[in-house]
């Protein structure tokens, strides 16, 4: 049995195109929802989480774009439980296992009976699962869907999502869907997927701005009994194709950047520097113009609590090592050749002090970015 | 009796202007200094601070521009100390007395012979301490000097600094001196000196970037006895008036940001919550667009660990409401009209829950940022 779809349209998108989507699973499955830790928060997630927390079995999910029923006082919640009733009836299940999710511009309150009629649309007419046309329903300014599906002897892992970095001019927000067949205990999942959350779409960044209405969801249709292990690479692999993808398609992106680093004492510090190299605007503009900037590079690794010991940390772009307590100034030259000649840029840094690593995902700054969000009126 | 100053030249900028001063003090002077908190630091900050924890006092500063002396191995920690002798045994003061500051491009050795010779050339011709010109041999990419003079009664606070908002293609640093002829005891000058350096220099931002290099430091010349209030009071309008020159002169700026937070529950959380706004790039380009975004102010403030009333706080830009858990689509016109008229736009964020508040200043973000930092060359 496979998880079914239907899909409804309100008008909520300028494009005037798809913009409900409902989802309706098997059974009651095991899963775990993770939401954005922004304090402001649309109606959506605070129903959502509420709900989920209460209940923690989902049976259906309804998901609008167009709207991301956020900054319009307490009825945004209100409305998130209307489209989750009206699923709920039209598919006769228990309205306590659906949830609502929302992404669009914030400070518009949803024309609420169109939306219910959308809704009433898409339960009417359920067909099976496609991911790239899931995909398409929920985006707003993405440029192309966002889906993968990993398959593993019996085991499979299949999810869609949306997002482009957070251009949507008021910020982007990323929805994540991700459904497995195998069997997973709740314990089990809340765990595989806080873990496999940090590594992927938590480390990723277009510009550091964190929306109001981030959600990812991992479903278990509980099929399969599977290693753990083997689980857990898939579901990694797939959450990790997403998130990349995100961060393809930020506006403006024409590189995309991969931070590492590693050998650090603990993986607190790795994760911290990681971020602040990705989130460094100089160091995000030196990629942009294919500059080598390890300056730039040791000065935000130099920034967050964590002491660095400038004469001992290796830098490198490429396997082309730049710094390593001193200037390596004919690296200067392959490392920039490197950085015209590939699409993704990695900069390595080596601490030398420890184990542990992290990676963080983003993208050059241009000002194709600063246009396109300048250019927004309210 | 004053400060004197004497300028070399060590070619060490490529506009070939002057690029040593040196300062000597009347006397022995009580002082604080702060330095960057980025671990990665310049041999001149390591040295300086090393001497000044163990010393206490001060007669006479070195600093040259053109060179950040970082980045290049632990002689630079030597050339600092070179430098600090060479002008203390020129001026026959203590070396331990003599603190050595740097500002310009990471990675090149100090030609320190030159420096040395230029050391000479500056000591052998004193005269008076001139603000404009002290200022002007100090800077690197700033397109003014920065100096300020402020006299109330007997007491007189004056100052000179550099620093164009980060845009020095590495990364800008902050250079500031202050001097008052106030008698300061050390401990009550370290802590007026902490506590303004929190409310101006600490407090702007022009693309979150730390430099290696940033110095702020207050001299007291020791000569007359005033009221403390009355010290801070001018103190914190030198250095005010300093740190905003330098956000107005981030190189694409064209409109500098006031975030006032009021009323928050403690101080902390009015800090963290300006600062995020501040440092908010989807904020920063909405401001370049003249666009009165309130969803991405309130997206900003809502992503610090401190939880907001998403419906008790307002949000203000120049004196027109926006949102009070409810938009004011009417102040849009207004406020967009504010933000063409005025250099200097105001976003006001009222939590209304408390007595604490705190400003963060910055500049918007352009195209012309993205380009200057794009296009430099390592």
């Amino acid at each position: 049995m496979e998880p079914l779809m239907g899909v409804g349209k309100a008008g909520l998108k300028s494009s005037n195109k798809p913009d409900i989507l409902v989802v309706l699973l098997p059974q009651s499955c095991n899963a775990s929802f993770l939401f954005t830790t922004n304090h402001f928060r649309s109606g959506s997630v605070i129903y959502s989480e509420k709900v989920f927390r209460k209940r923690g079995t989902v049976r259906a999910l309804v998901i609008n774009s167009g709207n991301a029923n956020c900054g319009v006082g307490p009825e945004a919640v209100l409305h998130a439980e209307m489209m989750a009733e009206k699923a709920a009836a039209l598919l006769d299940i228990d309205p306590e296992e659906v949830l609502v999710f929302s992404t669009g511009v914030i400070g518009k309150p949803l024309p609420i009976d169109r939306v219910l009629q959308a809704i009433e649309d898409a339960c009417k007419l359920l067909e099976p699962l496609d991911l790239k046309r899931a995909s398409e329903v929920i985006s707003t300014t993405d440029r192309y869907p966002k889906y993968d599906f990993v398959k593993d002897g019996k085991l499979e892992v299949y999810g869609f999502a949306k997002g482009a970095g957070m251009i949507h001019p008021q910020m982007g927000t990323m929805l994540a869907f991700l459904f497995t067949n195998a069997l997973l205990e709740e314990d089990v999942l809340h765990e595989l997927h806080r873990e496999v959350c940090d590594r992927t779409f938590n480390s990723i960044t277009v510009d550091g701005c964190t929306s109001t209405n981030d959600s990812f969801g991992l479903i278990s249709l509980g099929v399969v009994r599977e290693d753990l292990q083997k689980v857990r690479k898939a579901v990694e692999e797939v959450s990790l194709s997403l998130a990349t993808k995100i961060v393809e398609d930020g506006e403006g992106a024409t590189k995309v950047i991969k931070v590492v680093v590693k050998n650090a004492s603990i993986e607190l510090k790795a994760r911290m520097l990681a971020e602040k190299v990705a989130t460094s605007l100089l160091v995000k503009t030196a990629v942009h113009g294919r500059d080598p900037n390890w300056g730039r590079i040791v000065a935000a690794l130099g920034s967050t609590p964590f002491p660095i010991d400038q004469n001992s940390i290796r830098v490198y772009i490429g396997n082309h090592l730049l710094y390593d307590g001193k200037v390596h100034s004919k690296a200067v030259e392959a490392a920039r050749k490197y950085m015209e000649e590939n699409s993704v840029i990695e900069i390595i840094v080596d601490l030398r002090e420890g184990k542990s690593s992290w990676t963080y995902y983003t993208c050059d700054l241009s000002c194709e970015y600063v246009r396109i969000n300048s250019e927004y009126t309210t």
